[in-house]
This record gives C-alpha cells, sequence and structure tokens, in this order.
C-alpha cells in the first residue's frame, strides 16, 4: 500500500465549525505527514526534481451518496511537470496524468464544492470531455490511450483555458493550493445537500464528520505493465465464495468505473458474457494476480467481511490503494452471512446484523430487473406501498382484471383509490396503481397483505375512465399497454421492463430465519384474515395472529351471502329486525371463524370484533340496494333515509368499533357466540384452539367492562351446553391516545393489549390516512418530518404513548400480554422500538414476517433483553 | 321544636354494607333515644294510654331527588288509636292521623322501597286516594277537611283491604313494625334508582350516605287552632329580605305542599294573586306569628344563610319542625349574596360560593316562565346547545328567517344542521334547532358565541324541507306555526310559552362579578370574532381575547368579497394565481384586523391563522360557482375537478390549520403581513394594541418553527418600513395528543400555549365531533360517560395531557402563558381544573364570562393559588 496519513474526522469537525477557516493544527498536521509520507517512496511533494504526487479522497464513511469522488495526481503543476518527465521519461504519462487532474480537480473542486450550479445540467467535466472528443475526433482516436503525450499536452492547455472561462478562475498551478483545495472539498461534500438529505433519511448525525486520506499516488497508467482495478473478495451479486474482479491495463482508477473502456475480469469467475473473450489478470500477470489473492484471503481474515478493494500495478508492483466492506445484494448479503458463520469467519450475531432488512426483502419478491431500471427513465413516482416489481397490461375495472388474468394475460388494475368491492381484481393483477391514497390506503394495506407489488398517491396520474386511457408525465396510454412498476420505490416505468424472478432458493431464507429465530427475544406473529394468508405466514415461521378482522368475511370470494345479510343487519330499524338478520349472519360468521381457528391449529388467534363504520357496508350499486329493499320489505326512499342517516362527517371517528358493540350489544352477542361456538366444535374434534377475543376503538374503561361482561357471559352459557372449556382471552385495541393513558384502568379487566399504531398514529397526530398523503409528502420531503409516521412509529409522540401504556397496563396486570397490530409492526425501525419497550410480539403482515424476525433479532443483539 | 334524635350515617353505611340485617348498635341506639325522647312530652312509643307518634324523615341530603318523603303519625296502631281518642278527645283527628299514615307508609315503605314497580303507573296511593275521592263523592264533601270522624274511620278500614289486595301484605299493626320500616325505607332510598343516578350526575360518593330523624309527632291537624306551614327567611324569589311562607290550619305538613287545598300567606309580604283575599297568620294567630318572625331572625343569625323552615302550631302552640337551607332561584340568590355579605352575615367568600354558576347563568338570558314550564310537556328533546328560552315561529332558510325579522317578526330556525352560509338567518332568529350535530356543532358554536338560545340534535325531529313542515314527536307543525325552546335543558315546546325577560339588573351582576373578582386568581378571556362580541364580553369584565378567528371574516355580513378572493386562492392551482389572489384579499384581512385590534385597545388579542379545511369555502350555489369560473378564467368542468380534489374523507384530520400555512407558506406570509401593518397603523394612531398569533392544529415542533421564522421575517420587514415596534407574541394552539406530548420542544420557540379543547378532545377520544351525537347520548345514558367531554373537560384522559403539557412547557420556558380556548372555558368544572392545574386564563363565549369569573373565584376559595 503507497504511503499515506489520514486527517481525522475531529478537526473535519472544528475545521467546519470554525467557518473554513483552516486552524492552525490541521495545518501543522498536514506539512508534518507530508514530510512523513515522503520518506518512504523517496520523493518530495512539490519538489521540481524529484515530485511526489498524491491522491486525496475522503476517509470515512466515503460510500455515502454525496460524498466527494478521489482527486488524483495531485500535485501536478508547471514547477513539477518537467521533473516528472525527466524521471519517468513518459511524457505521454505525465500529460495524461495532468488533463485526468483538470478534469476531476475542476469538476469536484472548483465546480461542486464552490457550490456553483451549471446551466443547463452543461457542468465543467462535460465541457471538457467535449473537448477531449473532438481532439479524439480530430486525431481518429478510438480511445484516450490513442492520444499522444503531445495530443495530451495541447488538452491541458484547452482545458485550462475553458475552466478560466467557464469557472472564471484560474487552475491552481501550486501543489499545496492544489491539496488545500481537495481537502477542503472532502469536507465540503460532508456538509452537500445529498449528503445532508441522505443523512436525515437514514438518522445519521452530521455531528460524525468525514475524514480526508492523503496517499502518495502509485500509476496504473505508466504503460502496458501497469493496471487498475477493483474487486470483491467474494461474488456481491450471488454471494458465492469466489474472488471476483476487474482491471484495466495502463490505466488510473476512475476509468474502470466510468465505463469508458470494457475491463477486464481478473480471473476465470469474474468473467462476464461482455468479457469472454479477454485476458485475466491472471493470465496476463500471473505472479500480482497470486499476490492479490493472497491478499484478498489475509484480509477477510483480518476483516471477518467480505470486501470491496482498489488496487494499482505500477511497473509490475502490486500497491493496495484500498479496501472496505463490500455492498451487496439481498441474495448474496444472506449467502454470505449463513457462509461465514459456518467458516467461522464471524459469530451468529454478526451474520445476522450483516443483512439488511431491505436485503432480506430482495428475497422474497420479484423485481424489475437493476440493470434494465438503471437505464430507463421513471414516467412517474408514487408511494411505495407494496414491495417487489411488476409488469402488466392497463386495465380499469376489477372485472376486466378478473376476465383479462382468465385469458392468461398479466395486468396492473389502475383506479383513482380502490375500495373493498375491487378486492377480486386487485388479486386478479400483477400489481395496483392509484393516483390517491397514502401508505396506509386500501390498495396499500390490501397489497402489502398480500406482499403484491403496488404504487399508490401516484399524483402525476390523470385516469380518464371513459375514455379508458391513463396520462403520467406527459404520456397517455390506453388500455392494453404495458407498464412496469417498482413498488419499493414507487417508481412507474413505460413498457415491458425485464424482471428478475424471486429468490427461489427458501433453503437460504429458512437457514438464514433460523440463525435468527436462535436469537431473538421478541415474538413475531402475523396479520391474516384467510387461510392463505395464515398459511403464507406459519410457512416463513409467525406464531400467532395478532390481527384477525372479524369482517375479512364480507370481503373477495364467497362475500356475497354474509354482505348480504349484514347489510339487513345495517339498515334495520329496531332490535328485532337487527336480531333477525344477525340470525342469518351467525351460521356464516361461526364458520369462517372455525376455518380459522383450524388453521391455526395450536396457536394464538386474535379475533377483533367488527370494526368499521357501518356505512362502509352500505352498497353502492342500485340493483343491490333495490335487494335489499326487497329482503327488508322497505320503499327504496326508506332505503335511502336510513342509508343517509348513517353518512358520517369524519367516520374514522364516528360510529365504528367497541361503540357499535355499546350501542347494538346483540352484535357484539352474536359475534361472541359464533367464536365460542366454533371453539366448542373443534375442541369436541380435537383440535387445540386459541381463540383471544379482542376489542377495537376503545377509549373509556367502561367500554370494555360493557363489552367483557356480554363476551364473558355468552362464554358461560355456551361453555355450560356444550360441556367444553375453551382456553381464551379477552383483550383490546389501544388505538386511541386517551386508551393509552387509561391503561391501567383497562388492564383491570383486559388480558391483552394489542397497539393498532395506525388509528394510534392518525389521533396522536390528527392525520387522516386517507387525507394526509397530500401533505405527508411534501412533509417529508421539506423535512419536517424525518419519515412518514404511518410507515415508521413516531417515536416521540406515538412512542411515548405507547410506552406510558406497557407501564401503566403492567403495573396493573404483571403478565399483561402486549403487542403490536398495525402496518409498522414489519417495520425494522419499529420492531427495535417494540423491543426496547418491552412488547411480547409484533404482527404484522404475512410477507413482513421474515424482514420481522430479522429486525427482532438485530433488537436483541443491539440490546439484549430477557426473552418473555 | 318536638324532640327528637338522628341516626348518623355511619350507622346507615353499615346497615347497607351488611344487606339489611339490622345491626346490633343500631336497634339498641333506637330504643335508647325512643326512651330519651318519650321524656319531655310525658308519653310512650307504642303505649295504649298515652301513645306518642312520630315522624320519620331523612336527616341529610333530605332534599336530594329521590330521596324518601317523610313518614307522618308512626306508631298509631289497633293497640293505641283507642288511648289517642281518649287522650285527645277528637276521633275525627285520630282516624285522619290513621288515614294520613296508611297511605304514606303503604306507598313509599310498603311500594316504592320494596321496589315495587306498579303496572300502568296506578300505585297503592293512587288507588287509595281514588277510594277517598269515590268517599268525597258519595258524602258530598269539597275537601276532606269536611270529611266526619266515622268516614274517616271507614276509610282506614277500606284502605287496609286494599294494601292487603295490592301489595298482598296486612298493613302493618305494630309500632316497632312501623318504625322500622320507615327507617330502613330512608335507607333503602339512598339507593334507588333516583338518587343514584343523581350523585351520579353530580359525583357524589355513595359513601356518604344518608341519615335518618325520628321526631315525636306535633299535631297541625287537631282542629281550628291548629296549623302548619313552611316558610323561607327572605324571598327565595326575589331575593328581597322579607319574611315569606305559606301555612293551612287543620292540616299536616304534606297538605300544604300538596296543593290540593291553596294556603294562606303567612304576612303581607308572602300575598300573591291566588292569596289576595286570604287571612295570614298575623292575622289569624299573631301571638305564634310574632313568636315565628323571631326564630326566624335567630336561625338566620345562627346559620348565616336563607333558610326553609317547616312548622307547626299545635292548639296554639307553636313546634318548629326543621329548618334547612332554602333553595332560591338565580337572581335570588345574587342578590341574597351581596345582601348578606353586606350584612356581614356571611364573608365574602361565602357570598360567593352561595351562587351556583347556573344560577348566575339565569340572570344572562330571557327564560321560558318555570311555572309554565311545569304545567306543559316538551314535544321533543335534544341537546341543550345555547343558554335561556325563547319562542318564535318556525321557519326553514336563513333568506326567511333574514325577512321574516325586517317584517317584525319573532322567528326560530329549523335545520337538519346548520352552514357558515347560515349566519346571517341565524342571527336574525330568536333561536335555533337542529336535527343533526352536538355540543360542538356549528350551530352549537354560533349561539353559544352569542348567547342564544338553541337546541341542537334533536333526534325525533323531522324536518321536511320541500312540504315546509317539521314533525317532531308525532305532531306536524308548519311554517309558521309557534315553538317554544328551553334551551339551557334542550326542551322543545309546542306553541308560544309564557316568558321571564333576563334580569335588567346588571347592577347586581356587576356588584356580584365584583366580589369575584375581588378573589380569583385565573384569568378570564373571551373567545370573540366580532367588535360586537368583544363589546359584551369586556362589559362582563373579559381581559382579553383568547381566540379570534382569523377566517372569521368570511363569514356572515360583509363576506361576500373577502369570501370570493378568498375562493380564488383555494382554487389557485400555481403559487402565482395563489398569490395575486392573496394580495386582493389582503386589504380585508387587514382591515378586519385593525378594527378589531382597536376595538380591544389595551388588551391582548390573541388572533389564530386559518384554521378550517379549505373545502369548507368552496361554494355550493352554481352561480357562485359559475362567477368562481369566470373570475379564474377557468372551465366549470376544471373548476368542479379542482374543487373536487379538495374533497377528504375526514376533513378534521385532513389538510387545515398549519398544514395549509406549510404547504401554502405565502398563505401565513400574508396573515401575518396584515396583522403587522394593521398594529403598526394603530400604533402610529397612538392605539395601544398586544396582537398576539396564534398557530392551529400543530402536532410537531418543526411546524413552529417553520411557521414562526415566517412571521418573525415578516415582523422584521414590516416593523423596519414602518418604523415602528410591536409587542407582540407567537403562540400556538395545543389541540392534538401529539403537541401536548411534545410541549418541552414546542415552547422553545413558542411564547404561549392556548389548549384548544374541542379538538383535543376530539382526538384524544377519537370522537368526531360532528358524528359523535348518535352514541355520546347513549354513553351519558348508559352510565358509560359520566358527562359529554366536549362540555366540560375529560379530566382523566384530556386533564391528564394538559398536566403533562403544562408541566413540560413550563419546564423549558419558564413564563410560559398558557390558557384554555376551547368551549369548556365557560364550563365551571372545567374552571376549576384550568384554576388547579395552574392555568393563566380560561378563556369563553361572551356570555360564559361572568360564569367563568364566578367559578374562577369559587376555584380560588376551594383551593387557593398565588396570583399568575
Amino acid at each position: 500500500m503507497p504511503p499515506g496519513f489520514t486527517l481525522t474526522t475531529e478537526i473535519c469537525t472544528y475545521y467546519w465549525a470554525n467557518k473554513r477557516s483552516y486552524p492552525k493544527g490541521l495545518t501543522q498536521d498536514v506539512e508534518k505527514n507530508l514530510r512523513k509520507m515522503e520518506d518512504l517512496p523517496g520523493k518530495k511533494f512539490g519538489d521540481a526534481e524529484n515530485p511526489l504526487l498524491v491522491s486525496v479522497r475522503s476517509g470515512a464513511r466515503s460510500s455515502m451518496p454525496g460524498m466527494m469522488e478521489t482527486i488524483l495526481n495531485c500535485g501536478l503543476t508547471t514547477q513539477t511537470i518537467p521533473g516528472l518527465i525527466k524521471l519517468t521519461n513518459n511524457p505521454r504519462f505525465v500529460y495524461d496524468a495532468y488533463r485526468r487532474l483538470i478534469m476531476m480537480y475542476s469538476d469536484v473542486v472548483m465546480e461542486k464544492a464552490a457550490g456553483i450550479e451549471p446551466a443547463d445540467d452543461m457542468g465543467i467535466r462535460r465541457q471538457l470531455e467535449r473537448i477531449m472528443d473532438a481532439m479524439k475526433q480530430a486525431r481518429g482516436a478510438k480511445s484516450d490511450t490513442d492520444l499522444s503525450a503531445d495530443d495530451l499536452k495541447e488538452l491541458t492547455v484547452q482545458f485550462k483555458a475553458k475552466v478560466k472561462e467557464v469557472l472564471g478562475k484560474e487552475f491552481p498551478d501550486n501543489h499545496m493550493d492544489q491539496l488545500w483545495g481537495s481537502i477542503g472539498a472532502v469536507f465540503a461534500s460532508w456538509m452537500g445537500k445529498r449528503a445532508v438529505a441522505y443523512r436525515r433519511i437514514e438518522g445519521i448525525p452530521g455531528e460524525w464528520g468525514t475524514a480526508v486520506n492523503v496517499q502518495a499516488m502509485a500509476f496504473g497508467n505508466m504503460g502496458e505493465s501497469c493496471a487498475t482495478g477493483v474487486g470483491f473478495t467474494r461474488n456481491p451479486g450471488t454471494g458465492e465464495n469466489a474472488f471476483y474482479g476487474e482491471f484495466l491495463v495502463n490505466a488510473q482508477g476512475e476509468d474502470v468505473v466510468a465505463g469508458i473502456r470494457t475491463p477486464n475480469p481478473i480471473n476465470e469467475s469474474s468473467r462476464s458474457e461482455q468479457s469472454k473473450d479477454m485476458k485475466t489478470l491472471e493470465q496476463l500477470m500471473p505472479a500480482c494476480y497470486k499476490e492479490l489473492a493472497n491478499i484478498r484471503k489475509k484480509l477477510e481474515k483480518h476483516y471477518h467481511d467480505m470486501l470491496d478493494i482498489e488496487f494499482t500495478i505500477e511497473n509490475g508492483k502490486l500497491y493496495m490503494l484500498q479496501c472496505r466492506v463490500g455492498k451487496r445484494n439481498g441474495p448474496a448479503a444472506v449467502k454470505m452471512a449463513i457462509d461465514m458463520a459456518k467458516e467461522r469467519l464471524c459469530s451468529k450475531e454478526d451474520a445476522v446484523n450483516r443483512v439488511t432488512p431491505s436485503q432480506l426483502d430482495e428475497l422474497l419478491h420479484p423485481v424489475i430487473d437493476p440493470k434494465a431500471e438503471a437505464k430507463t427513465k421513471a414516467m412517474g413516482k408514487g408511494l411505495p406501498a407494496g414491495p417487489g416489481g411488476a409488469r402488466g397490461q392497463i386495465v380499469f375495472t376489477a372485472a376486466d382484471a378478473v376476465a383479462w388474468k382468465k385469458a392468461g394475460k398479466d395486468v396492473i388494475i389502475c383506479r383513482e383509490e380502490t375500495n373493498p368491492e375491487d378486492i377480486e381484481g386487485m388479486r386478479a393483477a400483477q400489481a395496483i396503481l392509484t393516483a390517491r391514497g397514502g401508505m396506509t390506503s386500501h390498495a396499500a394495506l390490501v397489497a402489502r397483505g398480500w406482499g403484491k407489488c403496488c404504487v399508490v398517491g401516484c399524483a402525476g396520474l390523470h385516469i380518464d375512465l371513459a375514455a379508458k386511457t391513463i396520462t403520467i408525465g406527459g404520456v397517455t396510454l390506453k388500455e392494453g399497454d404495458w407498464l412496469s412498476l417498482n413498488g419499493s420505490k414507487g417508481l412507474v416505468y413505460n413498457g415491458k421492463m425485464d424482471m428478475l424472478d424471486a429468490s427461489e432458493s427458501n433453503e437460504l431464507l429458512n437457514e438464514f430465519l433460523k440463525l435468527c429465530n436462535g436469537i431473538r427475544a421478541l415474538k413475531v406473529w402475523t396479520n391474516a384474515d384467510t387461510p392463505e394468508d395464515a398459511a403464507t405466514a406459519r410457512k416463513f415461521g409467525a406464531e400467532g395472529i395478532g390481527l384477525f378482522r372479524i369482517e375479512h368475511m364480507f370481503y373477495g370470494k364467497g362475500a356475497d351471502e354474509p354482505l348480504f345479510h349484514l347489510r339487513k343487519m345495517i339498515m334495520s330499524k329496531t332490535a328485532d329486525e337487527r336480531k333477525a338478520a344477525l340470525n342469518d349472519l351467525f351460521p356464516s360468521m361461526k364458520k369462517s371463524i372455525k376455518e380459522t381457528l383450524k388453521n391455526m391449529e395450536g396457536l394464538h388467534v386474535t379475533i377483533r370484533l367488527m370494526d368499521p363504520p357501518l356505512h362502509e357496508f352500505v352498497p353502492q350499486q342500485k340493483d343491490k340496494l333495490e335487494q335489499l329493499g326487497q329482503a327488508l320489505g322497505i320503499s327504496m326512499e326508506e332505503l335511502e333515509t336510513r342509508a343517509n342517516a348513517l353518512h358520517e362527517t369524519n367516520p374514522m371517528m364516528g360510529h365504528r368499533g367497541v361503540r357499535l358493540g355499546v350501542t347494538y350489544p346483540e352484535i357484539t352477542e352474536m359475534e361472541a357466540r359464533a367464536i365460542f361456538e366454533a371453539a366448542a366444535d373443534l375442541i369436541k374434534e380435537g383440535t387445540k384452539v386459541f381463540p383471544d377475543i379482542m376489542i377495537p376503538v376503545v377509549s373509556l374503561d367502561t367500554e370494555v367492562k360493557h363489552q367483557s361482561e356480554i363476551i364473558h357471559r355468552v362464554y358461560g352459557e355456551v361453555s355450560k351446553a356444550r360441556g367444553v372449556k375453551i382456553p381464551y382471552m379477552v383483550g383490546t385495541m389501544i388505538e386511541i391516545p386517551r386508551a393509552a393513558l387509561q391503561a391501567g384502568k383497562l388492564a383491570e379487566t383486559m388480558q391483552f393489549f394489542s397497539f393498532g399504531t395506525n388509528d394510534l398514529t392518525q389521533m396522536t397526530f390528527g392525520y387522516s390516512r386517507d387525507d394526509s398523503g397530500v401533505f405527508l409528502k411534501e412533509y417529508t420531503e421539506k423535512g419536517l418530518l424525518p419519515v412518514d409516521p404511518f410507515q415508521s412509529i413516531d417515536q416521540d409522540g406515538v412512542g411515548e404513548l405507547i410506552k406510558f401504556c406497557v407501564e401503566r397496563g403492567r403495573k396493573t396486570r404483571k403478565d399483561l400480554k402486549v403487542g403490536i397490530c398495525g402496518e409498522q409492526g414489519g417495520d425494522p425501525a419499529s420492531v427495535d422500538f417494540c423491543h426496547n419497550v418491552g412488547l411480547n410480539y409484533v404482527s404484522c403482515s404475512p410477507f413482513r414476517v421474515p424482514i420481522a424476525i430479522l429486525a427482532a433479532a438485530q433488537s436483541q443483539i443491539r440490546k439484549p433483553r430477557k426473552n418473555k
């Protein structure tokens, strides 16, 4: 490794705190370190006879977006150029190095770090490239390696003139000016817009600062016995334990990444379609390759991880320039973690920590081929509501989606927003795209539950249902045209993009989850309404159902009959009418509960009593209304009057949840009876069942007392009549701020709590999930909110209520079981929060279960707690 | 006073705790006390020769609803009757006493206390009365005094047979059975339905229990030298310092109150229209009257209050039966409090404590004549949304209300619900009646602000706009028919009821408020949008404006022009369109603010920035929409699209308040500029102004930072340009639970907080103010909620957030000013809460200012705090 030194972050912070005035300590440090560095190569920085060149790069967190690129060849001036030519006897090399310096320095230091925003996106770099292109064209040169020393010398003259013209400043001709300019640029990049935005999103404190590496140059561009390359100690795309890398002969580092020349593979296992006829480093410079392969092993042993390395070969001598932990994709990350734990290269905890939740997520869904995506501009952007990628032909109605799917077509259903009547169409579609709605809109909730690709709230999307067209980003597409969606990023693409399948290596996933399960303390349950959901979640390792919505039976396939009885019940005016309708509803409700309890045999199933406002179920179609009127024996006019009476201005805070159970106790009674009779049947059949009954939208202790009295009474009746005991619990959702505050009182009668963080977030912020999309996006963009609180628990506000609640609840009832069943249950930061405040479990959509398992394990490593 | 004794509450509690088994201590006590009591008259309870009779009544909290009436003549049995006849030589008297005992005892003890619910409301008492009526008819008797001893004897035989027949039990013929039965009935009445319900509403603990008084009988029904009466030491209707009372010759206590015979006045000052030709006690029995008048003075001196007394004259000898603090109406209470403080009969604090807030309220509004109301059955019941009473002819539209009013008619406007476009009609009407909405619905808020009579959410009310009729309680009324409303109780009456004017004695009110002001620590501000509101409130003593809604100018008279500009702004699509509309809006906004600041010269005026969701201002009428489209130069279709885009599912939690200011900073900027320029103008004119700018709907500290930066910047600009300094503050509403939790952070930039308890209650409970009426009524009726939390602060939940918030806010900023401007600011229990948690002020509707002043003074007496 060429000698170098690092200026620490503290100096950087000091420097920035002092507004760009160089502190004395820093200048002394640099001088002292330069002298030390000069010892080894025996060259002097700035010396006319025997000049040392250096590279300057960010020395900490250098891979963060927005951090400065490396400046190479620093120290080349009219003073040092002649000496270097004399020394190397290679004027072409020297002028090549000089033109590179001018290009990099004028771009990175003189333009970007100075905060100059070029007009029309024509930065200085592109202007210089044009000059170079013109020169190549004039000389008939295919590549820059075809340019002669004189050509390059001429270029540097033209470059410097252009820099003066565009940036209004001379290119610095003093080695120390170049060095300090480069150092300043690294520090400046830490405070640049992109870096600041990234840190905000990732929650990285600005005070950390960066560091600066100054390193003696080794030259890969001195001729055919020189080369430069980058490598990974293992394959970053597959995770395979094989050295992987690329290099270029007679080049400098930037050429490998810039993609101007196609690089060679370092060995056979790095060979690709593109490089199939090229020589490898192993073939061209076997000694250097052998040394490099040895170093690769040493490095992995030392760092216990897969590394990203940079090297240069100067006249047959290998120099390592830098090494850092290598980036990898999801499947590779999982494979390497498992392998390294097996190889004892790292501990199990390290292995678990090495996979990020989004890497794990990559294994669970098909995605748009990243290569294709990198080349394509998205036509629109919405919220990333359902994971993975998808492509399909545009349809506009649920019926069409179902019909086209039957005809063997892949479709994407495009809607203003979706509602429960669209369910079958959404299921049939490859993906869902909506113009309105936020991360917890109907479409988003349903899609995430299924692990289906979905983009919602796509602001630029205009849907013309009559013409059957959509317009987005100025482009109009019609029914049947192809769209592709990236649901993990919220991007919409025109046309049919290449796809990568979901990893079929379930074995890999299972092995990794086993590692996590061996560590975590927090249990992971799932929100599941159907047997399919439950099966998926169980496969991933869910240990119970945290949310089974009793009203699920009114949506989707087979819902027609129960829905009809429900509607009769809703439209009833007298208790007698209502009871008759409930009696009709009872058999299908019992059947549905029985199926689910059977499917989850041996596990807890948390059944939430009726939650939505009743008017949500009032039919919109005329024929359905007429049918209903006939069944109830009332006129359409009367039916309309009753439907209108159910209308609410703010339904989210209206007559719903437990409030229905209080005003219509007969509903609660019917639900309890359906649950207990289903359970009794199963127990008699020898099935183990654990039904937990959960009361929603509670704000008063009197409400849960009122409801649990009904439930316990019905239990007594069923238990006596059927002669069985059922192991059941009664608990409450905590989704209203007042319920959180009253936890002590609620725990007097309630055996478990489950945080409904969707609603709790709504009420705590006063953000309607349906309406807040409009301003929430702006809030996160403007930095008023670090993150959408419907995606990740707001720990300052909502989190404080949760903490209060857990403390107070457990003070009253020591063994109170507490979980969360809101959408945030599958969000890693939220899982970490739940782990830390001592919840018993998180419950999330089936496809988030693996993510939650990983997050729970990482939380336990970060801050161990006793198992609960 | 005849001798007697009291069984204390402790024994009562013990008795009830032990489920109706008489404790030994109690029986011994009774025996011991009976013996003592017998000494003085020299008679013996149950003795055949010389029998003592006793009365039994509740001895504590006897005037509470549901408490048992007095049982007279206890101890009359077949054993004692002959002796008493011999002793008094007055068989008529004895049988009269006996038939009274049977009537009272069978009713109160054998039926009510035993919990028997008579069929068809035909209780035993009414059945016995029927027998007596038949007897009177048979004898041609006008009054029961016309019945002979034999008649009465015969009656008692028939009575006892009927009792046996109806209640299935013999009337007890043992004196001790009668006594114990009566004692048990007193205790039982404490646990009766009515008493329990009353205690729940008033927050009186059940453990207090009651006591029992057993007293030797004095007889007012032994002949013409006997009498019985009740009196008040001062006039309970006017407060005048004059002895007031009524009496009957040859009667027992129950006759005076029962109203069967018209009682005589005790003196001239007690004479009424009805009794104008009757003899007074002063005339009939001057010695007794003189003695009574002396006792009256002694009692007031002893008890320092106006007393309600009962007396009996037995053969020319005066006996006092009981005295207790007398009930009085509002004006009387205020007058007596002031007088007694002046007479040094009580301290200033006592005087203030003696007037209840609802008594004070009586002085502020006209009311339906209580006498008329007592005789009339209400046809419907809704929520008591605006105080006092009113009568008027039914109209259905705002325009009609205004037109009829102009034509000199009194009208009541009847609507499904009201909206801002109805404002002028509501102002013109005597009262407002709506079918929907709760205590904080639009109609309720507006009416309470004006002190106008209003009943909302009248569930049984059906309005047929086409037919111009209303149907309520089965009665259909048409436009122009008369209605009367009691807005303090929520009652609706058919027809034109007699009214009592609001007290014109402002002097009385002012004098009383001065007493209160001398005591209280909590400041009282007002919520006022118009100069009239402000003037009213100032007259009552408001010390600042706690809520001036900047959008008030878009409602009511003169709103057309600013509203038009506002609508242009709302419908703007680009920032430029919006800025142009804001420029047009600026002059009228500045003018309106200037007027108010001028009107409140020298006082703080808290100006709340734009609060409601924008779509609230989108016009409904087609012509207004067309006008708007023309002004903006866009098609109706485009206009509709823009209007639809503003639609929200849950507008209360949507894009409103500070969220508008964040997404459209130009709105905040315009508002700030209007405020500061108005203030600058006034200061230059020599007017003292204190504008406080309040940011609504805040949930994040970043929001207030964002907004206050704009406000401070605009201040700097205006201040510099105009060369004046303006004493202003910037603060925030606390109306979102998260804001309360984040108080510490908010106080970093905010100089004051004001609790918007309407919204805070909404979010903390998840109760939509517009929709919760449906179930809230049932919740309070079923006892799930002690009181509507929109009327009185929910101290357990919302109150806890308020406490947190005050603590945390003041921890950051010691001198943080904290107030409340929600509707509960005028509710006495809420004022008490605010006093105790250390708020600086409460702000309420102008007509609640006196109530708040009184409540604040009473709080200071109850729990003194240092002035802030």
